[in-house]
């Protein structure tokens, strides 16, 4: 079964003003829709970022891909090497690490795997996680993702989500979305305020929900010193301690003084960063994202290697649709040493989705994985449609947290190593 | 598709005298033939060692196995070490390093995953190949394994080999190998002789076959001292030098001091060897061996993680048929960064099979993969049935080296760190 064509359609949707180390989320989170079409008819769906520059290597990439067969893995992903060329993705917002030619090759890649993934697994009448090598869990556990964030969008009515700018705030938004959700563990997202603050926070939702596990993550905007500091006085509190300063040797440093494991997203975001982080101790848990991994499989073969080394997993997360979260669950499911929750910013999409209701649910801040075949989803073309039409409508080209921040904090600059 | 029934079948061939470090090859070699059958009818096939013990472990894991989905990789590995309990198995040849329990397990696992992928292909009209990412190679190159060896077994007529005890015997047998399979690399097993005799046969071969890529393996007969010489003598010569010192620590030793890149299947076999020896910057070239990296998608994995970290990949052989040739083949095929020739014992095979013929055949030195799904093969049920007879004829039931080479020679000694 050959690739005939494929649609790439970039969307955007609604979010909330949620703050980081980089600045504050837009109005409006772009993300890119890939359909994969094959010559037999099956369709399958993938999901990436939306920002401009990754939208048109995608559409480069897809141009490369037709005429392949779905389940030439290795094929395709030389074929999207070719097509990038030299070219080197870096984010604007910084907070998923650095850019690498290895990076922007397997960001571009994802889409398409995991659709011809859903594909295959189509065809074959096989979930998606069973030809990752079958799921070892039946629903997958995710934390709530806790966002300090201001009451609406400046200019704009208040979300239903209310302002979170001190503990009272951030506990009280931790109840909102476990009353939803159901979720069992807890991520702050940090590096907005000074680590004192942050951690009275975190402190406040050990209170408040004692037993449950926790996480922050300044997203590198502590120095190693304060990172050692703030880590040495949450022993017994968090889970582990999520990128708390910059880099490799930073983090390397924390490691050796804090009493948790360090997690990451920014400091090993590709094979290149792997070695030198091993080597050094930097990490104890890979925070895994197929978006920037390569796509399943090659998500798979990473989590075989933290297997092989003992660094444990968990998963990732930037703001995303149903597709990724499908994805995702699939991944999940069928890595045995996952052994933590994953991060999802589902909540925060609060209901806007591509897919069709049905098939993603979470219970008990878990989502069971779908049943049907492939990715087990199916595309809502008018929600699709609508969500393409508000990109249109729209200015925002690429995620820049920090210009937005600028529009309203002139001064704004970007914690890194701040604290 | 679920596992209906399994059929495990000891099977013995001829093999002629070879020797090596622990001794020399029985007159006969050992394999268990694993047939997997599904409740839709479909049969998948795997090869394994015939050790007794190894296969009584075998079988009670295939009784553990019935009634699981054949894609549910991870769910039949962990049947497989429950079936297994606390077992370890140690090679009495010490050829393939120490035994432990993770590669008891994966070599148990091993040929029940890769008779699962003949079915998983049969029933998706795919080659195992593209089940493993599809193949980045038409056809994989193998290197002439050359063995000092006797004119034949004592008390028996002499085989078409013939003797090979010095240099101009070696390059015969090359010169044999390379007639009949057009091999474009060169093994020699050493650690027989001193290894100013072996290095003499290496240097003949250099001569009488200029521009071929080289190897030796003594199977860790010589100190790390006598490899750092040996290897030093060798600059230019050899494409790697194979397990020349015993252990991780010898090996890091040597890879100190040598020129070349050290390869092994002795010093790394299972996970728990990767961190130290990656760590100690023990080897360069991983000898990737299915039979006990735990089947074809586990040995993926672990060629993947050898790509992170920057060593290359060649593979390892034992004595074996074509069910196992065929699963080299298809793996190797689909390892974008497998780029030596791989090892295989065909040769000394002599015709021996219980794979019906035309499916797989030597050209150039390399064998072309098999285009029908699955593994591409048939069992010649005739062939299994006669080695079946052979193996309950005779009685060895594991294979020991040392114990022949001791009826002729009560006073030999393995050789480990010898020279
Ligand atoms: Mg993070
Ligand atoms: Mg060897």
């Amino acid at each position: 079964m050959r690739i005939h064509e494929i649609h790439v359609t970039p969307v955007a949707f609604k979010d909330p003003p949620l703050l980081n180390a980089s600045g504050v989320h837009e109005p409006w989170a772009l993300r890119t829709v890939v359909e994969v079409v094959t010559d037999e008819g099956v369709t399958g769906l993938g999901e990436t970022y939306g920002d401009l520059s990754h939208l048109d290597r995608v559409r480069a990439a897809a141009r490369a891909l037709t005429g392949l067969p779905v389940h030439a893995h290795h094929a395709l992903h030389a074929r999207v090497a070719a097509a990038i060329g030299a070219d080197v993705f870096t984010d604007q917002h910084g907070l998923t690490g650095a850019g690498s030619h290895q990076k922007t090759v397997d960001a571009v890649f994802s889409p398409f795997e995991v659709a011809c993934l859903d594909i295959r697994g189509k065809a074959a009448g096989l979930r998606v996680a069973d030809l990752l090598g079958g799921p070892v869990r039946d629903a997958v556990p995710y934390s709530a993702y806790l966002f300090y964030k201001w009451a609406g969008h400046p200019g704009a009515d208040e979300d239903r989500f209310g302002a979170a700018l001190d503990p009272e705030g951030i506990v009280a938004q931790a109840r909102l979305l476990i009353e939803e959700y159901g979720f069992t563990s807890i991520k702050l997202k940090g590096g907005v305020f000074a680590p004192e603050r942050e951690t009275e926070a975190v402190r406040a939702l050990h209170d408040a929900f004692p037993g449950l596990p926790l996480r922050i993550d300044p997203n590198a905007a502590w120095t190693p010193a304060t990172s050692a500091r703030v880590g040495a006085s949450l022993d017994g509190v968090l889970e582990y301690l999520e990128d708390p300063a910059p880099g490799i040797d930073g983090m390397a440093e924390v490691a050796a003084q804090v009493p948790m494991k360090l997690a990451t997203n920014m400091c090993v975001v590709t094979h290149d960063h792997l070695p030198p982080a091993i080597a050094r101790g930097a990490i104890g848990v890979l925070l895994l994202d197929h978006h920037y991994w390569g796509g399943l499989l090659r998500s798979a073969q990473v989590a075989a290697l933290c297997d092989t080394f003992g660094l444990e997993l968990s998963m990732h997360s930037n703001s995303h649709l149903g597709i990724s979260l499908a994805a995702m669950t699939h991944l999940a499911a069928a890595t045995p040493n996952l052994t933590h929750a994953c991060d999802t910013h589902t909540p925060w999409q609060d209901g806007q989705d591509v897919v069709a209701p049905g098939a993603l649910r979470f219970t008990g801040g878990a989502v069971p994985l779908p049943d049907r075949p492939g990715l087990g989803i199916e595309l809502d073309r008018d929600a699709l449609a609508a969500m393409h039409e508000q990109y249109r409508r729209i200015t925002v080209r690429r995620r820049d947290d920090t210009a937005y921040m600028r529009r309203f904090d002139p001064e704004f600059q970007p914690k890194r190593a701040h604290w």
